[in-house]
């Protein structure tokens, strides 16, 4: 099968083995893929990653072990979980100690004709949620996972930095809550699709000093960081939700005087995600910038990567189940 | 009146003024004073104060407009808040905006024969508890601040780096929930107290790798806190509880990748820390490593400084309040 692999560089190959289905796992035709920034952490040698890239997706469920999956449209939780250490013994599957992750750790993903994940990572896409909104469920996800971890007030003032394909989730999901949602970015296009659904933006030109309760972290680089640290209030939050190479300079002091927490955020719930796109709460469709076949994944990489891209997607309408 | 003060450098005055007591605020004859790793990182050059350092303080109550205090033995809250900002307002007065800091920003310490602190910011001490304990309120309080801020379960596991005079304070109130907790420190005379309360220690030699629900770091430099997220465990979180110059090189992925949660974690609530006290729960008379008279203040950082020591004690036996 045609594959996006990572491995000395970013290549596409065309003849992959597809990948065999284990005991519990389900065999996923891809329909579409989504490249998200740390795919473009992976190509530049973020975390060691060697294989098929890719974990967001939606697709068709091709073989199982429970009958009554086959055919159903699906996305699926990235983490591959052994459901017997003792993260999984207290419920954390996306902490377990023997994971493996899609497309980032130990298992290919899901830029390819066919992936296989278990079957209970998968979830059923609702009818009336289209392919180019149901890939998005993941990164929706990982923005909802802030609410899990953090109550967030109706009555917060809140800060999101940056204005990329998960700083644009973060900000609408925050703003679901009540509470008033800033967006920091250098982006005007971006910026612009949270400003139509009444989120209030701040370009680079604008002075921006308000104390945020909470500050999110989107950009994927230290100076967010900073910008962020610059923004807390005291006994406020920071929530780091970009993973990528390097430290930051962290002074510890002006942490401790101020109370500030900072808080790591990966992987979130997926039903809930489903829900709010079901519900139409978020809108994903305008981040969509281009969407490229599969085998024209080097150009979709390039593009994934300029400036005035957010999402880049990956479409898997020709593979063909006869070449199974 | 004598005062040890911090101006080009650490003096020993002898004819610093009473402090003149303003309306609301009580004049209090300070019979102990404590040294804190604060003060030795403030003649370093931290924060850039100025004046009468300590704020560690049990004293007597010589003037004061609400009569009933005159008289009355104290320990008192260090920040010295106006009333009227937003975390006033919001009764979060050790973050009050326009906050002065006894011996720390804007406000003259507790290493002199009196210092002035407003009347709402002193507490009685019980009659059962020595001045010798009752000089340990202020950094018990700094140790019950994590309580405050974090749920500590019974359940948890709790590593406390740091041996030092915050560290055995906070490895003994965090042990009072029950939790499993293990101080690592350097220093076996340091540790044998904890030891003999049946706390864990761990010493230089031991190796030590076990991860821990919560990792408080005490040791007052950058080295802890790299030493705090190795012991963390994934979705655990660190305390941050010293202060001090300088910062530390932090890689963020990881922290977000572990879902880590940092806290900064500085002064806390004085009425529990009076009651621990007054119970007899935490041991404090071990902690005292000398006690100097004020006059001989230089000796006695000198002491402070010493590896081997804990808390050094600066006493204001000979304050004559005829000379008012």
């Amino acid at each position: 099968m045609r594959a996006i692999a990572f491995g000395e560089r970013l290549e596409v190959l065309a003849d992959v083995p597809v990948p065999e289905r284990p005991a519990g796992e389900a065999l996923v035709r891809v329909s579409l893929a989504g490249i998200c920034n740390t795919d473009l952490e992976i190509i530049k040698g973020y975390l060691g990653f060697r294989g098929v890239l890719g974990h967001e997706f939606v697709g068709l469920v091709q073989d199982a072990d429970d009958q009554g999956l086959i055919g159903a449209r699906v996305v699926g939780e990235i983490n591959a979980y052994c459901g017997h250490c003792e993260y999984c013994a207290g419920g954390v599957f996306t902490h377990c100690l023997r994971r493996t992750v899609l497309g980032i750790h130990g298992r290919h993903g899901a830029m390819a004709e066919y992936l296989v994940l278990p079957e209970r990572n998968l979830h059923r896409v609702p009818a009336s949620v289209p392919d180019s909104e149901a890939v998005f469920t993941e990164p929706l996800a990982a923005a909802l996972e802030i609410l899990e971890q953090t109550q967030v007030k109706p009555s917060y003032e809140i800060a999101v930095i940056g204005d990329g394909k998960l700083g644009l989730l973060v900000a609408q999901v925050l703003a679901l809550t009540g509470a008033r949602v800033v967006a920091l970015g250098r982006h005007p296009n971006k910026l612009a699709i949270l400003a139509e659904r009444g989120i209030e933006t701040h370009g680079e030109g604008d002075a921006y000093d308000r104390k945020a309760d909470v500050v999110v972290e989107c950009t994927g680089h230290p100076g967010g960081f900073l910008h962020a640290r610059s923004l807390v209030r005291p006994r406020g939050t920071i929530v780091l939700k970009s993973t990528y190479h390097g430290t930051s300079e962290l002074a510890l002091s002006p942490m401790v005087v101020d109370e500030v927490t900072l808080l790591g955020s990966r992987c979130g719930p997926f039903a809930p995600a489903l829900r709010l796109l079901q519900r139409r709460l978020v809108d994903v469709q305008s981040l969509i910038s281009a969407v490229y076949p599969l085998e024209r994944g080097l150009e979709a990489f390039e593009a994934a990567r300029k400036r005035d891209n957010i999402k880049v997607l990956l479409s898997n309408q020709q593979a063909d189940p006869s070449r199974l």
